[in-house]
């Protein structure tokens, strides 16, 4: 989904570790793009303004009023300003609605809200960027797989958000590299023996805590060599999702894959064998489709109160 | 189970962060006991006799010629010698056949052999120093659940090991409260709390990866406080590990739980909830009792070619 805009903005993929910023033209067309390191954990208090100023320096010195429209984690407690979050049912519509206006007398510049959601079986889960990579992955209805260290899998219906949840599995890989059980691994990876081991083992009966074990002791036993470690750790945390994923959504889905590498391969061969259909979508077209879309349904040029 | 020994001598259990040594008598009964945290992890290389020496020289002052035998990962690659493992099934006699006799003039000293398992699915597992609670843990036929940094689940027949598989619980457990998971932990622990959500959300379909970023979101949502989150991870992972067994062992059974504080009132918890009976065992007495087990099977005095 490409909608167009009314009025050329800045569109701020702004995450933990860098934001992206993208100068978007009247019809959508894309006029320029920067990036920078600043990300959310690296910015000090109150460096928000100047991170963004520097990163944009080009564009902003000839538009005093250019509008910014930034997603992700510089919404959240630890971000420039706290954005609540919008619960589902939700689209681009309902987002666009509930933006924050950051404080600045000379340029409209809003933070899109996060989202959150509550499931029937006591989990609670939250987002902040995925939403917007949901909404610009083009699904009407369906789901959408976003890997990542803390991976979403978001159910959409009518192009609006109904239901999502997280998996800790990138995460889980650092820490698990960085543990005793990774310790035996060695480089170069060998990926495809990581991915056959972590094929066959992640079917033995016991689950993950048994399962990842077997990391070291089938390089003890010398079955794969140390190389294969990672990429069998990894593999084991993505079938494990996948099939977790299936218990939630159900089996033969089309997942729109929201990936680049190194996780786009493993992820579409692991949905494919867990019978899925794979469609993949482009992350940073992903991003700047979707706050397109949310720029699309209002005038940011505006000051007034409804934003 | 307990045995007699043909002749007083000592009983180590050398692990990777500690040492315990027993002196036992002609009839098996303890007459001293005596610590160190010369673990594997911290004895130098060529440090492991000064490190015995030091523990015991009241000991061996008084006897050039009493014997030690050793069980742990003192037997491991990075231990004092290099002792092999002993496939299932496996006794006390078959470990007492493969002793190591570690080099010594004067006094003879063994290591007890490790124990290695290959699985039907494919799995492979190893331990040192847990099936000698396993022969001490007084089970003829049955299971034994040795919780631990890596948990152990021991099925015995007749008195032999025949099977065992290992759960990286505890080491995840570590790795989870040093990650993101889990910073929102606080102290002191809600155990009850932790406890009782960790129930309830190990239900949650989607599995361990899904459910562990909830030590997260549940106290972002006001649902439970910082104090639940250790409580409700170490939770969580018991309960994987507990259904595991299940779904690898069956039902119903008698566990042997071989645990003391803080493992032992949740897992006795946990396998009561998942329709095991428990008994439990006290896991130094375990030790000792396997030590002499072993001994009891040979003539550690000797210093022929049999050991």
């Amino acid at each position: 989904m490409t909608a167009s805009s009314s009025a050329p903005f800045v569109a701020v993929d702004w995450g933990t570790t860098r934001m992206r910023a993208t100068l978007v033209g009247m019809n959508g067309e894309i006029l320029g793009r920067a990036a920078s390191e600043s990300g959310v954990q690296s910015v000090p208090a109150g460096g928000y303004q100047k991170a963004l100023d520097d990163a944009c320096e080009a564009w902003f010195s000839t538009n005093a009023a250019l509008p910014v429209l930034m997603s992700g984690m510089v919404g959240s407690r630890n971000g420039w300003l706290e954005a609540p979050y919008v619960s589902p049912p939700c689209g681009p519509a309902d987002l666009a609605a509930r933006l924050i206006r950051v404080p600045n007398d000379a340029r409209p510049m809003f933070i899109v809200p996060g989202v959150d959601c509550r499931t029937d079986d006591g989990g609670y889960d939250v987002m902040r960027g995925e939403e917007i990579q949901a909404f610009g992955a083009g699904v009407k209805d369906g789901l959408v797989c976003l890997p990542g260290t803390h991976s979403k899998w978001v159910e959409m219906e009518e192009g609006r958000i109904t239901r999502f949840v997280t998996f800790a599995t990138g995460e889980l890989y650092a820490a698990l590299v960085q543990s005793f059980v990774g310790r035996l691994a060695e480089e170069p990876a060998d990926v495809e023996a990581g991915q056959r081991l972590a094929r066959t083992l992640s079917q033995m009966p016991g689950g993950l805590t048994r399962q990842m074990f077997q990391a070291r002791t089938q390089v003890l036993s010398r079955n794969v060599s140390g190389r294969a470690v990672r990429p069998f750790l990894s593999g084991l945390l993505i079938e494990a999702e996948i099939s977790g994923a299936r218990d939630l959504f159900g089996a033969g889905h089309v997942v729109h894959l929201v990936a680049a590498d190194p996780q786009l391969q493993p992820y579409r061969s692991a949905l494919l064998h867990y019978g899925f259909q794979v469609i993949d979508v482009e992350p940073e077209g992903a991003t700047l489709a979707g706050l397109t879309s949310i720029a699309a349904s209002l005038d940011l040029t505006s000051t007034g109160p409804a934003l």
